[in-house]
Formats: structure tokens, C-alpha cells, sequence
């Protein structure tokens, strides 16, 4: 597997004010990052956006998705403007940007979602675009299929923090989960992202499981954790490497 | 228990800008949240206002305590100004504040309490208040009570890192936490919510034994890590809570 | 080992604006912290900057190295502009200071070495320098030396994330690591940095063998966990110190 050699050995730093007749292409990198870390540049334009997002075994939706919940969870403000913009070019739609802040207020915590919603404002009112909103639909809820959970919640979580496990059962799990502005799929994907960008890979085992229902690939997966680690960096998603592939032997010892 | 199906059921999204007489309550949620993410505005009027700061098991200034602590150990800059005006307003006073940021400067690192210096001198100049400041003033140090923890800091950091178990058990073991711009109780309390808000749960043990050694009681506990999954996110929350109870069943063992 | 227990029963809190004539030295704390949290103002001047930073086991290029990795790695943009300029006053070169943003891109995310391009840019630029780039130059790659590692990745990551794998072996480690802008022993002093500042203690053995191989020395890793607990938190550091022990006692039992 040999993808970028050839890539890297072959590009010259190209500068941003090049003729643009004549350049290959445009630079993603912006100037200051040619100007301070051409290395960085060139990582930037033929590694990062030249090799991994157009990566086919993630779409650049959900590439663009992965990126956005990884700037909100871990309060990457200053980039939220670019990749919330390059989010939508790339087809999240105005609804389900508002529905990853939200579901982030509850999985990265309430100032980060506030954050991401003052620039989220910004970008909507500049492009003319609002949220539809539904507030009262939701899915069914399968009170039965739920029940081990809320009952490892209750039993688990009770003891220490009462109303810390009731939330989780009826706010997030009987309310937040159900809601239509992302899909299940989607919503899981938030979570993976928000767990590994933050370092809580010791929580990954319960949601990937949950993921995996939902319809999310062990292919998206990797891709998910290579974005990662571009956008939460390496160790992040390290660790989270080593979550999943616990979760995936168990399962594969189960099909057995 | 069912807290908030009945009042997630019965509201519909309040605008803000609603004439203030017919409006039921005036929304916390500031307008653009209403714009980009009305769920997100009901989820703050309705369960994080509405119902999670009004439980009474963990009262007002301690809520607001809790969440400027958060706040500064997690860098959350953007909603300081608000929440130290609120915690202003719920009883924290001035020297509180200050206490808290300078016991934050050795627990979530120099940087933080900097940002947070900025932010708490505009809020302490607008509302014309100064900390009481008693530099001198120490609690007594009990150094037969604290030499087990100063051995085992000695033993255990001494060979990798000499200087920094020297600063640990002179500066703030000897010092800082025996300053009394700050009450015993609500430094544990502090250095609770940053090892849970930033996720170092592997180091709660021994800070939760001291924090009950200090006064705060079970009950606060689990409400602090409730307010905490608000504000620092659920699963740093999640991770506190499997932490502490291996505190609680090692005490609760002991006391058989 | 009673290092400031002199210097601090000593020293009144000093007034930055007091007469320059007749002050002892100038704080180095700027005059909010003076205002917000006296005691705070003590610690930076008396024990941060009047003890650790004066400690030759680390000398002052080294501390400032260890002190903007630490930013970039952990998003502290409101303090890098002040520490990137006695960086370059402590002898960190342009290059290196370019260097070292390139590098925590892959270990700290995109996002946070984007963030610190902006700042480095204004600071290079008002100060008329511009990074030595020799963007070809190369350390020679020894592919057998590195063939364990390189297999590992492969064998571990690989199932789970195959693009990930192979980013890892063929860009971080044939090419980011053998880059000429950082020395391979500052190279892995910036990873320790990053590893420690966000959390990631249990990546630290890998990186800490390297390290040492590297050049770096025990009494510099123990410096630098001490110089982190004030820039990143005490709690950070000291997760680190076990994961450093750990290695310690693993080689010393090898040496045997």
C-alpha cells in the first residue's frame, strides 16, 4: 500500500498567488500556513484534502459531517466558519447541522453546542438558509428493546446520581434519540466523533455497538478514525483504534 | 420517576422576543439559539433551567460554582462573561471567584486561569467589586494528618519527577489549599469538577475521599456530576460516575 | 527539599505599576491578575517564573519549547502570541517554531495547528523573520530498525483502519519524523508534550522509549512533567508520571 510517495515526492510547494493559469490546482492551505509551515501546506493540499477526502470509502457528506461534530465537540472554533460552509456544499443540509449542535450539547456539553450556534448563525443568515424544523416528530420508541439499557442505567448510574441516570433515560434515550433532524446512522456517527476527538475512548464500546445497528459500516468506521485523526490527531485515534477492535472481536466471537 | 415528559410534552417553543407579559417566562436561550437549533432552546429553557437548576439538592451558588469551574477548566471562554455574572448574582462572591480561578491555575493549568482573569476583572470592574484579599491568612497545617499523602507523593512522583513532588506537597499541599479565599469544601469541590470536566476520572479516588472529608455530602456529589454532564458533556460525566462509586463501595466496605 | 518556602513567606504581593526605580523586579504577571486574583500574581512571579522557569535542569530554550508545544497541543490561543516571542527570545528558531506546529498537526489535530499558524505568522512577521525551509531535506529512513513498529501498525491498526495504518507507517514515519526542522530528540519532546497536555498517558510508552533513545534524558522528562503542571494542570502530569514510572522500571529490569 503505497498511496502517497509518489504524491509527495513528486509536489513542489506550490504558492497560493501562483498564476492561476498556470497552476496545477488552487491551494486549500491558506497563506499564512505557506508563509510559516510549507511542510504543513503541502501536507494540507496533498495528503489532507488531496488524498483522504476524496477518499471514496467516506463519502465527502460524511466526511464533511465527521469534521463539523469534531470542531464542536472539541470547541474548534475558529475553523467552524470554513468547514460548517464546506458542510453544506457538501450536502448536511441546514437541519441536520442544527441537529449534530444539539445532540453535541448533550455528548460534548452544553458551552461547546452554544459556541458552534453562534457561527452556525452566521453562516445560515449569510447563505439565506433556515433549519426545517419538526419539533414534535419522533420515532417510535421501543420501550421493550431499550429496557436492558435503561435498566444497566438505572441500576448503574442510579445509585451515585439519581437524576443523572433519569435524564439519560428519559431526555436523552426516550427524547434526543428520537428525534427526526438526524438520522439514527447519523446520530451514532456524532457520538463515535465526539467520544474519540475527546478521549473518552472507554465509552466507545456501548455506542459503536449502537452504531453498528444503526447502520453505520466497519468500512465508515475506519475512515471515521483516519479523518479522526487528522482532525482530533493521532492519539486520539489511536485509542479509539483499540476500543473498536475489542468491540468487533466480541462480535465476531458472538457470530460464531 | 418521571421528571420532564410532562413539561417536555406541554411546551412548545417560546420565542424570545415574545411580549413579555403573555410570554409564560422569559427564554434563557439567547435568540439565535431560537434561529439555528429550537429544540437545543427547549432543551435549555425547559430541562437545564427549567428543572435541572431548580433542584434543590444542590443549591444555586453551588450550581454556579460548579459551572464557572467547568467553565474555566475546560477554557470555555465564550460563556464566562454570563455565567460569572450569574454566579455573582447566586451568592459566589468576588474573593470566591478569584479563589477559584487561582486553585484552577494549578488544576487545569496556568493558561485557563489566565483566560479566565481577563474575563472576571471586565464582570468584577462593570459591577464595581474588588476581592477581599487576605494574603497571609492560612488555615493551620495538620502535617501528622498529611503525612501519608506527602510520603506517598514523595515515593511515587519523587524518582521520575523530584521538583514536581516538591511543588506538590510545598506549594499546594502546604499552601494553596490551605489559602482561605476558598472554604476546604468548595476547593474539593472545584478540583472535582476539573478532574471530571477535563476526564482525568483515574485521578477522582483520592480527591472525592478528601471532598467527603471536606463536608460535601453524597447527594451534592451526584448532583454536581448531573450539572456536569450538562456542562461538561455526558460522557465525562459517565466516566465521574464509575469512578466514584468505586470510592463509595471501598467506604461503605470500611465501614462494615 | 524545601525550595519556596523562603522565597514565599518572603515576598508581598508587588504592585506592577509600582515605581520601576525601586521595585525588585518587575512582575511578570500582567496587571489584571494583579487585580483579580493577587495570590495568582504571586505564584506566576514567585514560583512559576522566579523558581521553575529558573531551573537549570531544564534549560530556558527547552522550557519555552515544552511551553508553546503545550499551547498548541491544547488550544491556548490567548496566551501563544506572549510565549511564541520569549520562545524566539529563549532561542527556539523560526524553523523550529515552524516545525513544531507541522508536527502537532498529525499529534493535536488540524484544527489546533491552523489556529497556531495564525499567531506565529503575526509574531515572524512583526519581528522580520521568516522560517529556513529545506523542505527536500531528509534524515535517512532505516527501514529495518523501523520494520517492528512499522509491523505492529500494520498488525494493530490495519483491521480496524487500514488508511490509518498506512498514514501512519509511510507519512509520520517515513517522512514526518525524518524531517530536518526539528531535531528527532525535539521531535519526540513535542509528542511527550502533547501526549501529556491532552491526556493521552496511555500513548506514552511508545514515545517515551523513543524519546529516550532520542536523547532525551530522565532529568529532562521529569522537568518537563513539572513544567507541564503548571502549563497543562497538575492532574495531567501526574497521569503522565505513572506511565513514565512504568517505562522506567520495564527498562531498568531490561538493563539488568
Amino acid at each position: 500500500m503505497k498511496l502517497f510517495a509518489a504524491a509527495l515526492a513528486a509536489v513542489s510547494v506550490s504558492a497560493p498567488q501562483d498564476d492561476r493559469g498556470s497552476a496545477r490546482r488552487e491551494s486549500v492551505a491558506p497563506p499564512a500556513v505557506h508563509a510559516v509551515a510549507p511542510p504543513l501546506a503541502t501536507y494540507t493540499d496533498d495528503v489532507l484534502f488531496g488524498d483522504v477526502w476524496e477518499r471514496p470509502q467516506l463519502n465527502k457528506r460524511d466526511r464533511s459531517f465527521v469534521t463539523i461534530a469534531a470542531l464542536i465537540a472539541t470547541g474548534g472554533v475558529e475553523q467552524m466558519p470554513g468547514h460548517f460552509d464546506r458542510a453544506i456544499d457538501n450536502g448536511v443540509t441546514p437541519s441536520e447541522l442544527s441537529g449534530v449542535i444539539t445532540h453535541l450539547a448533550f455528548y460534548a456539553g452544553w458551552p461547546r453546542a452554544m459556541s458552534a450556534v453562534g457561527v452556525a448563525n452566521r453562516i445560515l443568515e449569510k447563505r439565506g438558509l433556515t433549519p426545517v424544523q419538526t419539533p414534535d416528530a419522533r420515532l417510535a420508541f421501543d420501550r421493550v428493546a431499550d429496557a436492558p439499557r435503561a435498566h444497566a442505567v438505572t441500576g448503574g448510574v442510579g445509585p451515585v446520581a439519581p437524576a443523572l441516570a433519569a435524564y439519560t433515560n428519559e431526555v436523552l434515550f426516550e427524547d434526543l434519540w428520537l428525534r427526526t433532524d438526524l438520522s439514527p446512522r447519523d446520530r451514532s456517527l456524532a457520538t463515535l466523533v465526539a467520544l474519540t476527538a475527546n478521549g473518552q475512548a472507554e465509552q466507545i464500546g456501548f455506542h459503536l455497538d449502537r452504531a453498528l445497528d444503526n447502520g453505520l459500516t466497519r468500512v465508515e468506521v475506519g475512515e471515521t478514525l483516519t479523518h479522526l485523526a487528522f482532525y482530533a490527531g493521532w492519539p486520539r485515534a489511536m485509542s479509539a483504534v483499540n476500543a473498536v477492535d475489542v468491540v468487533y472481536r466480541r462480535r465476531d466471537e458472538a457470530a460464531r
